[in-house]
C-alpha cells in the first residue's frame, strides 16, 4: 500500500470503531402556543420584533406551507410527538365541543403509543419536555411516562387552573393580574409549586432549556420545548414589560423571540450547533376571539379551531448549520406529523412496522429543497374530516369558523380552493374542476375506509 | 511638520480641490403599481417568490410602516416627486370618482412645482423617468418638461389605451390576450411604437434602467424607474410564464423581482453601490376588486382607493451598502413625501423657501433607525382628509372601502384606531381616548387652516 491508502485505510477503520463513531445529531422542538402564521417579523407582522426568530430563519430554512395536524392544543400536540393523526391515538374528541383536555379529564395520550422521545430512547438520547404537555395529567400519561427523562412545566393550559373569584373575561384581559390563576408547576412528575407565577414561565423555561443542554452536550438530547405562550392569559417578566408597539401580546412573543435566541446561544456555546436540528414552529392558528389579547393569522383565513388556512398553517422554522442551507424560503407543503419518521431516520431508529405512520421524511426538502413523499394533507377538526389538500388544491366538506358562533356545517357541495392562487381562499372553484374535486374526495374516501379510530380518550 | 501632518494636510486639501470633491450620491427609485402590503416574501406572502428583493431588504433596511401619500396612482406620484400633498398641486380630484388623470384630462402636475428630478438638476444630476408617468400626458406635463433629461415608458396605467371591441373585464382576465390594448411606448416626448407589446414591458424597462446607469456612472444620476405592473391588465415575458406557484399575479411580481436584481447588479458591477441609495416601494395598495389579478395587504385592512392601513401603508426596502445598516427592520414611520428633502439634502441642493414641503428628511432613519422630525401623517383620499395619524393612533373623519360600492361616508363620530397594538383596524377605541380624538382632531383643524390647494388639474 501507498502512504495515501494506508492513510484512507486508518481513516475509515477508526470512523468504524465504536468509539469513533459519529454520533447522531440532537434535536429541539420549540414550539409556541396559539402563536399566528402572521405573527413573527420574518413572517411579515409590522408591529411585533423578533430579531431571533429572523436571523434563526436567516441562518436557516423558512417554510411557508408548515401544518399541524389540528387547530387545538391537544390533537395537536398528539400529532407532532407521535407522527399519527390525532384520531388514531382517540386524541380527538368532537369538533369545537370537546377538542381539548379538560381539568376533569382522565384520559390522555396511550402509553403503547410511541413518542419521539421513547423512539429516541432505542438510541440513547437524552430527553426533555420543558414547557406545556396537554396530553394527559394524571401520573401515568406525563411526559415521564411517554420517554422523557425529565419534565418542567404545566400539565395543560395555563388559563386551566383559576383561582376563586376569578373576574369574567380574565383569559382576555390586556391587564391580567398573576393572582387570578393558581397554575401548578412540574418537576417530572410532582407539583414543586402550587401556585406558579405566570410572569415568570418563559424565563424559568428557558434557563431549564439552557441547562439541559448543557448538561446532555455529550450525548445525543431530544429537547422539546413547548411554550405556554401566547397562550391567554398572557403574562411576560419585568424586562419585557411594554417593550413591543404591538402591545401586550407583542411583549409576549417578543420574549418567546428572546427565549428562542438563548436556546440557539446555549447550542453554540456548547459546540453542538453543527450537530442539532432546531426546529420552531405554533401549535395552531391565533386565538382570534381573544381580540388583542389573540393574534394574527396574516393573509390567511380566519384562526384557532378553524380548518381554514389561518387555523393549521404555522410558521416554521427549521435550523442545522452546516446542512441546511442559509437563508432559504422554501414553499413545499410540510407537517408537523413528519418530526417522528425526520428525527427517527435521522438518528438511525428502525422504521416501526406495527402502526400507521401520517408523517413523512422531511430530510429532502430540509437539505435540497426537494419534494418528499407527501401527496395529500389532512385537515381533522376534533374526530371528524374536515378537508383535505392534494397538490395546490384544498377541499372542504364541512367548515367551521373559529370566530363564530355557529355550529360546524357540512357544505351541500364541497367547496374548493387553489391555496396557492389563493392563500386567503376567497375564491371558490369547485364548478371550474370538477375533476379534481372528485379526484380529492377518492382520497379522502380512501383515507376513511383505511382508518381504524384509537379508544375516544375524551 | 512632520511627514504625517503633511500628509493629513495634502489629502484635505486633495479632497477639496474641485477634481475631487466627493460626488454627491445617485438616488434610485423602484416603484410597483397597485403592489400590496403583504405581496412579497419578506413582508410574509407565502408564495411569490421575491429572492432579489428579499435580497435587498437583508443588505438594506425594511421598513412596516412605510406610507404613500393617496391610495391611488396619479396623486400618490404627484406627492412622491414633489414632496408636496397632491391637493397642494392641484393633482387632487373628488375621491373615488374623478381621482386619477383619465385620457380625456387636458392637465396635469403644474410645471412650477419642483420633482426631485428638478431639483437634482441644480447639482447637475443626469435624471431618468422610466415606465409609468401619470402625472399628465400634453407634452408640456411630461418627464421631459420636469426635469429629467429622458423618459422611456407609458403616458398612464396600462389599461388606459384599449383596442376597440375588447372583452367586458379584460382587465381582470387570468389569460389575457396583448391584442386588447394598443399602449402607446414613448422615448422622450415621441411615441415611437403606437401599439407595444404589453408583455415585453418589464424586460424593456429594466433593460433602459441598466442602460441608463451604465452610461451615467461617473455622473451623480437620479433614475425614477415606475413599473406598469403589477396594475392590471397583467403581463410578463414568456421568461416568467407559469412559473409562480401564485398564479399571473405571481409572475409578473416576480419578473419586477428579477428587475429589482438586474437593477442592484448593474450598480455594482459600474461600481456605484456604495455611493447609490435605492428605494423601492409601490403607488399604493392592491386593487382588490380585481380578485385574483389583484393583490394583497396582508393583515392590512381594505387596499386600493381606500384611506384603511391596506391602501396607503406599503412596502419599503432602502438598500446603500457601507451606509445602510443590513438586515435592519426600521419600525418608524415614513412617507413617499419623504423622498425629496432626504435626496435634495444628500445632494447638498439648497432648501426652497417658496413653498410648503410636507416631507421629512429620513437620514435619521436611514443611517441610524433613530426617529426624524414627521409627528402626523394625513391620509387624503382626493381632495379630500380621510384621516390622520400621530404617534400609534390613526382618527378616521371619513372612510370608504375601496372593494365595495357604496360612496364615501362621514362618520357621526370619528373613529379611533391604534395601528401599532392593531394593525388591522379591527377595533375603535375612540370612547376610551377622548384626549386623543380631540389632540387628532386639532392637528387636522391646524392643517385645514393653512392649506392652500393648487388649482384642480382634473
Amino acid at each position: 500500500m501507498t502512504k495515501l491508502r494506508w492513510f484512507i485505510f486508518s481513516i475509515v477503520i477508526a470512523l468504524t470503531l465504536p468509539g469513533f463513531a459519529v454520533k447522531p445529531p440532537n434535536f429541539v422542538i420549540i414550539l409556541a402556543d396559539d402563536l399566528g402564521y402572521g405573527d413573527l417579523s420574518c413572517y411579515g407582522h409590522p408591529s411585533i420584533r423578533t430579531p431571533n426568530l429572523d436571523r434563526m430563519a436567516a441562518e436557516g430554512m423558512r417554510f411557508t406551507q408548515f401544518y399541524v395536524c389540528a387547530p387545538v392544543c391537544t390533537p395537536s400536540r398528539a400529532g407532532l410527538l407521535t407522527g399519527r393523526l390525532p384520531i388514531r391515538t382517540g386524541m380527538a374528541g368532537a369538533p369545537t365541543t370537546r377538542h381539548v383536555l379538560m381539568r376533569t379529564s382522565t384520559g390522555g395520550l396511550p402509553t403503547n403509543e410511541v413518542t419521539i422521545a421513547r423512539a429516541l430512547k432505542q438510541k440513547d438520547y437524552a430527553t426533555m419536555a420543558v414547557g406545556k404537555w396537554h396530553l394527559g395529567h394524571p401520573t401515568e400519561f406525563l411526559p415521564t411516562s411517554h420517554g422523557f427523562d425529565h419534565f418542567y412545566g404545566l400539565r395543560f393550559s395555563n388559563d386551566m387552573e383559576p383561582a376563586p373569584n376569578i373576574p369574567k373575561m380574565a383569559s382576555m384581559s390586556l391587564d391580567p393580574s398573576p393572582e387570578w390563576w393558581n397554575d401548578k408547576l412540574m418537576r417530572d412528575d410532582k407539583i414543586i409549586e402550587e401556585s406558579t407565577d405566570l410572569r415568570t414561565l418563559t424565563k424559568r423555561y428557558t434557563g431549564e432549556a439552557v441547562k439541559f443542554i448543557h448538561e446532555n452536550k455529550s450525548k445525543p438530547f431530544f429537547l422539546y420545548f413547548a411554550h405556554n405562550y401566547p397562550h391567554v392569559p398572557l403574562f411576560r417578566s419585568k424586562d419585557f414589560e411594554k417593550k413591543s408597539q404591538r402591545g401586550l401580546y407583542g411583549d409576549v412573543v417578543e420574549e418567546i423571540d428572546w427565549s428562542v435566541g438563548e436556546v440557539l446561544k446555549a447550542l453554540r456555546k456548547e459546540n453542538v450547533a453543527e450537530n442539532t436540528l432546531v426546529f420552531f414552529t405554533s401549535d395552531n392558528g391565533p386565538w382570534l376571539v381573544k381580540n388583542l389579547a389573540g393574534g394574527s393569522a396574516g393573509l390567511l383565513k380566519d384562526g384557532k379551531n378553524s380548518t381554514w388556512e389561518g387555523g393549521m398553517r404555522e410558521p416554521g422554522i427549521a435550523w442545522w448549520p452546516g446542512k441546511i442551507k442559509a437563508g432559504t424560503t422554501t414553499h413545499r407543503v410540510a407537517s408537523s406529523l413528519d418530526f417522528f419518521p425526520t428525527f427517527t431516520k435521522l438518528a438511525g431508529v428502525a422504521e416501526a412496522k406495527d402502526r400507521v405512520s401520517d408523517g413523512f421524511d422531511i430530510s429532502p426538502i430540509l437539505f435540497k429543497d426537494e419534494p418528499n413523499e407527501r401527496k395529500v394533507m389532512f385537515y381533522y377538526n376534533g374526530d371528524q374530516l374536515f378537508a383535505a389538500r392534494k397538490g395546490a388544491y384544498k377541499l372542504h366538506v364541512m367548515t367551521y369558523t373559529g370566530y363564530g358562533k355557529e355550529a360546524p356545517k357540512k357544505e351541500e357541495k364541497p367547496l374548493l380552493f387553489n391555496v396557492e392562487t389563493d392563500p386567503g381562499e376567497h375564491y371558490e372553484i369547485a364548478a371550474e374542476h370538477p375533476d379534481v374535486v372528485t379526484d380529492i374526495e377518492r382520497e379522502m374516501e380512501k383515507h376513511r375506509a383505511n382508518l381504524v379510530p384509537g379508544k375516544p380518550q375524551y
